[in-house]
């Protein structure tokens, strides 16, 4: 089958084998996934990625040597089930996911792996207990979705704001809006949201930002309610970003790492000593936050579609990997491999 | 009076002028004062700590081309009030506080300043509302303790740590040994406590600790209680020390740093990312965990004179930094200005 692959550091459409579903697994045809800036950061930082997942245990690094098949923001159709497996839902449903293969000995990441292809492909194979229903009437580019926002519903989830706290949210791509708009699902208001980009700064309101600002003009920290505690969700994840929040942060600010920075960072730590930050680092999504994103999603309770700005083929991921650098032109570009 | 004073970076002793207290100010002879791992790195790391102190609002950095007195763990004896003063601890009362004064536009920090000495001097001057007399019985050596016993129950209450975790102490100095004396106060049991030193190992026992590990040996990260989530007490403060952590510890845990880092360091977020840690800076003590803390010294709640290694005049205050960099010989020294 028909693959955009990262091979060799860099994104080639080629054929992979097609995969065959074993007990427990379910074939599917990918109908759409969503390019994520995590996968920009792994072709970036392969090697480094590779590296720091060797040091934690219980993790399978990526082979750099062998093809990888990124994606892992899908929505797919039920071809064919596994041997001896619950055909819980008929060939033809459409099913969302979380990236994760339930094997006996504890769930595999897919789209970071040489064991399951993610999303840029063709096909591929979904672990059948995982998969969900995508409810009627909820078209395929918004259930793409699911996962994205599932980051943002849990990064909220785990910042467990009280009432007497005020968020401001650092950055407003995928990430950030998707904070934003978990944000505003549960009535944490004011939202104050800072990016530079125009375009961005736009969305951060469409999502349900209160106060959108551009850091180059004002100062979003200056925005905060005085006598709330402030949580700062960073939603950058390039270095430099957390001592930058370090230095602006009020005194015992809590901060949300949500932004996924892959290379080494400085910090100086007398700026948290000094004020007692604390930083809370999140990543992914618990199975009920996935299982809410999607019915967020169908109920209609985000503004998905601002968020799709490009749709393309197999043969257009490697552009669109170029082309997402430009917060002005894209958020997200959804990949259809059956183009 | 005479002082040992942090001049061009050394110490000395000289005189600088007697303190004469103010409105709401109470003049006091300096019984004892311990000397504190931030002494030693305010020494080492000055124009840093400067630097740093500059960029954070409200905070007022020393002027290091004049003189300092270090010294914030302290014992006194009242001798005089300022005028309009409600004189209400008589002379000769023995006396703790924080190392704080009030002034009508907040409080300010006393030993990092250059216009209230530190308790490196014969005599200094305390804010009247914070002065905590010392219970009938409780040796002046020992309610200088006060104040570094206070670090530690402030870590172990920003922790807040629920019965459901379990307590790693990185480095025995003077604030792991506090936070160990802190946590078994609380029962919060069993206390993991790890360091390279025989003698600083010993004094972790002495303190509560119930399982202590020499790192060199033995991974204490592998004695902690698998069901539990792991609560790990960053207490060494030097670079690099908080990227050992995340490296080290599991999934979920929460990160406590107590230790002072003054240096610039290095992280990598994505351990802290892939598993999504929880970073809680400490500094310091609030005022009801300050009384506490001498409550509990005097209660002999703490078995605080195992931590006094030596006691020396103020001619003895710059060799004294210079041992104090030897865990074997020292823990905690105190400095007797009348001597």
């Amino acid at each position: 089958m028909k693959a955009a692959i990262f091979r060799g550091g860099d994104i080639v459409v080629d054929t992979v084998p097609a995969p065959v579903p074993a007990q427990g697994q379910v074939l599917v045809k990918t109908l759409a996934c969503g390019i994520c800036g995590s996968d920009l950061h792994a072709a970036k930082h392969a090697h480094r990625m590779v590296e720091v997942t060797r040091r934690i245990p219980g993790r399978v690094p990526m082979d750099l040597s062998r093809d990888i098949v990124f994606g892992h923001e899908f929505c797919c159709e039920v071809i064919d089930y596994g041997p001896n497996t619950d055909k819980r839902l008929k060939p033809g449903t459409r099913v969302c996911s979380m990236p994760v293969m339930m094997e006996a000995d504890g769930p595999k990441g897919m789209g970071y792996s040489n064991t399951y292809v993610g999303g840029y492909a063709e096909q591929m194979l979904l672990s059948a207990p995982l998969m969900l229903e995508v409810p009627n009437g909820l078209p395929t580019e918004h259930a793409a979705l699911t996962e994205p926002l599932a980051v943002g519903v849990h990064a909220v989830e785990k910042a467990n704001l009280k009432g007497d706290e005020t968020p401001l949210v650092v950055g407003c791509g995928p990430v950030g809006l998707a904070v934003i708009a978990a944000l505003r699902l549960k009535n944490l208001r004011p939202i104050v949201a800072a990016d530079f980009s125009p375009k961005r700064r736009e969305l951060a309101a469409t999502m349900g930002a209160d106060v959108v600002i551009d850091p180059a003009k004002e100062d979003p920290y200056a925005k905060l309610a005085a006598d709330k505690r402030a949580v700062i969700f960073e939603c950058v994840g390039v270095p430099g970003l957390i001592q930058q929040v370090f230095e602006r942060a009020p005194r015992d600010a809590r901060i949300v790492v949500a932004g996924v920075c892959m290379e080494s960072d400085r910090i100086e730590p007398m700026f948290g000593i000094m004020k007692e930050l604390n930083v809370q680092f999140v990543l992914g999504y618990t199975p009920d936050e996935f299982a809410r994103s999607l019915r967020l999603l169908a109920e209609g309770a985000v503004d998905a579609p601002s968020l799709i700005t490009a749709k393309v083929g197999l043969d257009g991921v490697k552009t669109a990997f170029e082309e997402l650098g430009n917060p002005e032109r894209h958020t997200k570009i959804l990949v259809e491999p059956w183009r």
